[in-house]
């Protein structure tokens, strides 16, 4: 089997950066299959995703390699991380959550499930069909802070790379993201900015829509306000009363917050400022 | 050639509304086709669009035998037009306009345009190009009240079954809409209600979003906050700045408005307070 | 909670029949909540579907009195089968099974799945881990015509009112489909007619296609040439090889197929030839 | 205005291919905008697509130096044209070819047309509302071989760069194919494979699909067996008749016939043998 290296590169944009970054893998052998670019002009900033075959481990050298060719501040990550380890976040609702578990359980996944935590235990008998460790910490009796701080010392626990909130319906305090930056996808179920916050298929209903949708979207300490990763909609007509929109939605939830899990564990996201950059393919 | 007659209900829901209605039908020879209703529970409504074989005009008193059998207050149309007048009103861009223009030229719309009306002179030559009548009126040098009477003016000359804002950029007050109650649809260009007002998809780049989308609607004196006819939805990715989307978004415009004026001209939809019902086939 | 009947006709069509349904409708104290009807007019053909509230049980005759006002021949169904018993046939593939072993153990399918019969043993322990029996009939080292007796006599036994084939790669013969008319649906992981047979997906990569798609059909004598039930397609590009299509490829199949098992849970299919009639809203 | 300079290159795959265009071009002074590649790993062929900034004009010798660093047999084209000149040839349905004209009118094709030919006159009228020039050939009275050289003979004196069957619904000879190699595409009124020739739509109904669709293609001298440009697909219903779906069926063929247009005016199409390679964004 081919090795292949995974290249990220964000920093200011630059005449020759393609030419530059290009050399030094040719330099250390290995053979570019894919490289996407992006260049953010508002913002004179470059972003790239390289596929090479060849073995960086082989290779000394190549981070400084690269950054001697870069402008000042460049971020670089080779190989961010082979297969990354993901903790789900669960209320009630089990559409996400089953569909995250049953790739996992197949191997389809690319990465690994590491535990469930709910702030209701109805989701355990499920979890634990595949042998996932479910952590059941409720919100109840306790103050927020103490609630976030039980979950916050079980995630630091598990080290995860990567925090789904699965339909988890708590909404987590400025505190407790601070500790996961970066680290934490939320899948609301509107197409945001529409219908922020709760009840979106209330809302939606009320508005007389003829489109639903979900987003996924990085977990900010602004509400429904983070990066957004994926987006989906679906058609509806007047038939659909909110219930209706709900259970027609969660099939879009779970292909949107799917979707987003893989282009992150496929490293294909990047931020930039309040947005992503998506390299699809 | 066979004819049909169509005939459009709304009324209170009772027990017994589909047989009634179909009885009347009946003894009046005419062969129901297709038969759509809709019950708004909540609101104990019940409307229904029928198709039926057979010449209502033949058939002496269907309208009272109808009213009949319905509760008190039931609205009932018979062939409420067979074939619509509609004006344009544009402003400068053209694709919505063009895309009306050609179908009526080809006569696919099974209605018939019988003016341009715009702020601007520009889309004039085109217009003329299909012998359709263009109106110039400038909103310049006048005042809001004097430029709408103006235009209400003309309007109440050419007496048009609908009224299509294909890119009209003036808001027009509640007394011009209040004038041409129900009759007049809008195009805007974002997914309502995400994206109120100007500038929509500057505001979704900012944003970051991952579709845009349009939306035809029915005007009332609340911007962009009337009864929502056909919305729909494409997929972008990061490398669509505000212009990029803007192009993009012109071919979902076009499509939704063509979809709504069409849904419109075959008396597919009717009117539930703030919401539509969309009879579709 | 309020009690409903639904009721199915299909009959050769003429002139008042939606009057005289929905009479004797009236007449049993029925009230119709939605009455979707098609005419085939190549055939002459009329096929209903209504939903009414109110109780049949407790209305004696329904069915004779509707038998009395509708032309010879015609087939009427009320209530076909409340709740319906589903067998699952799989090979090696996991994805559309897991999807309805899921939705099974949530309860959202509205169905119930009473066993999964297999020709490989790879998927038993996904479906036992639902306490799903799980039936291993190996075809190796038999006739064809043994293994089918051997799938049959199961099948007899279970009892299913629907066989779904859930990526069950065998070809059925005449006689195994004939004791089972009309009850068994397949996915095919093509749009049909396109790509016929067998891999598809290869097919779809030598002709160059820009989309892929899935197929859920009733299952006739005639490989891949039943009724479609349900078809839908993903654009892809350049990029996607024939493994790259199969990935993609399994999300419609298995949204395809749920989509299909759910419309027959549902009542909402109807055949008409090989062709089928579905009621979707 | 920034200058941009275009570059397409397709050549046998070897190491460091990206790496030697791209220092090339730094040479050069182009600064890489976009670079897009494609390896097609079944035959060894690399693909890749540059806009760089920078004028190309001013830079002596970039082609001979690119070609220095590539491997025998390289094709660059650099450039390959600016804007493109485009014939259309139609029978008597107007619907794509009226898509064309309007943005060739309003100049956002980015590209031109010189001129309609039609085998029927009744499109006249409306490409001369336009001011193009429209070339009536009739099929009628004449061989096969007379009617194509005429049109061929037109053609040679237009020099299109692109030539559109919209509509065209004359089968053409390898003969005339082979005078235009790879510069006539074709919409297709199936998402073929499936409803190769004649009547797709009938034979769509015939065999009760849910979906139809389009397809635009490069035309070789197999009937709709072309490299595949866009497809594009429709949902519809068991109440789509053969017409209904031609209805349906003229929108979805203008999109994809104007997507494809727009794709190669672009130079977004590269052919890779009965493929194309689409590098959209």
């Amino acid at each position: 089997m081919i090795t292949q290296t995974l290249i990220l590169i964000q920093c200011q944009d630059a005449v020759g950066l393609v030419s530059n970054i290009s050399n030094v893998l040719a330099k250390h052998k290995l053979n570019i299959i894919t490289m996407r670019e992006y260049v953010d002009e508002e913002q004179n900033k470059f972003f790239v995703r390289v596929v090479c075959t060849g073995n960086v481990e082989e290779s000394n050298g190549l981070y400084s390699h690269l950054k001697a060719v870069l402008p000042e501040k460049a971020l670089i990550a080779i190989n961010p991380s082979k297969r990354k380890l993901i903790a789900v976040l669960v209320t009630k609702e089990h559409h996400c959550l089953a569909d995250i578990l049953v790739r996992n359980y197949f191997d389809t996944l690319n990465a690994e499930v590491c535990a469930v935590i709910g702030n209701y235990d109805n989701l355990r008998d499920f979890a634990e069909r595949f042998d996932i460790p479910y952590h059941y910490i409720t919100h109840e009796n306790k103050t927020k802070d103490a609630f976030e701080d039980e979950v916050a010392a079980q995630l630091k626990e598990l080290k995860p790379d990567l925090i789904v909130l699965a339909k988890f319906m708590r909404i987590l305090s400025p505190t407790f993201v601070g500790k996961f930056e970066n680290k934490i996808i939320n899948i609301h179920h509107s197409f945001l900015p529409a219908f922020i916050g709760a009840n979106p298929y209330q809302q939606a209903h009320d508005r007389g829509v003829k489109i639903i949708g979900a987003t996924a979207h990085f977990v900010t300490n602004d509400l429904d306000e983070g990066p957004i990763i994926v987006q989906n909609t679906k058609s509806i007509d007047h038939s659909y009363d909110a219930n209706k929109m709900k259970i027609a939605g969660k099939e879009i939830e779970k292909a949107v917050l799917t979707r987003a899990i893989q282009l992150i564990v496929e490293d294909r996201v990047m931020l930039n400022g309040n947005k992503t950059i998506v390299f699809k393919a």
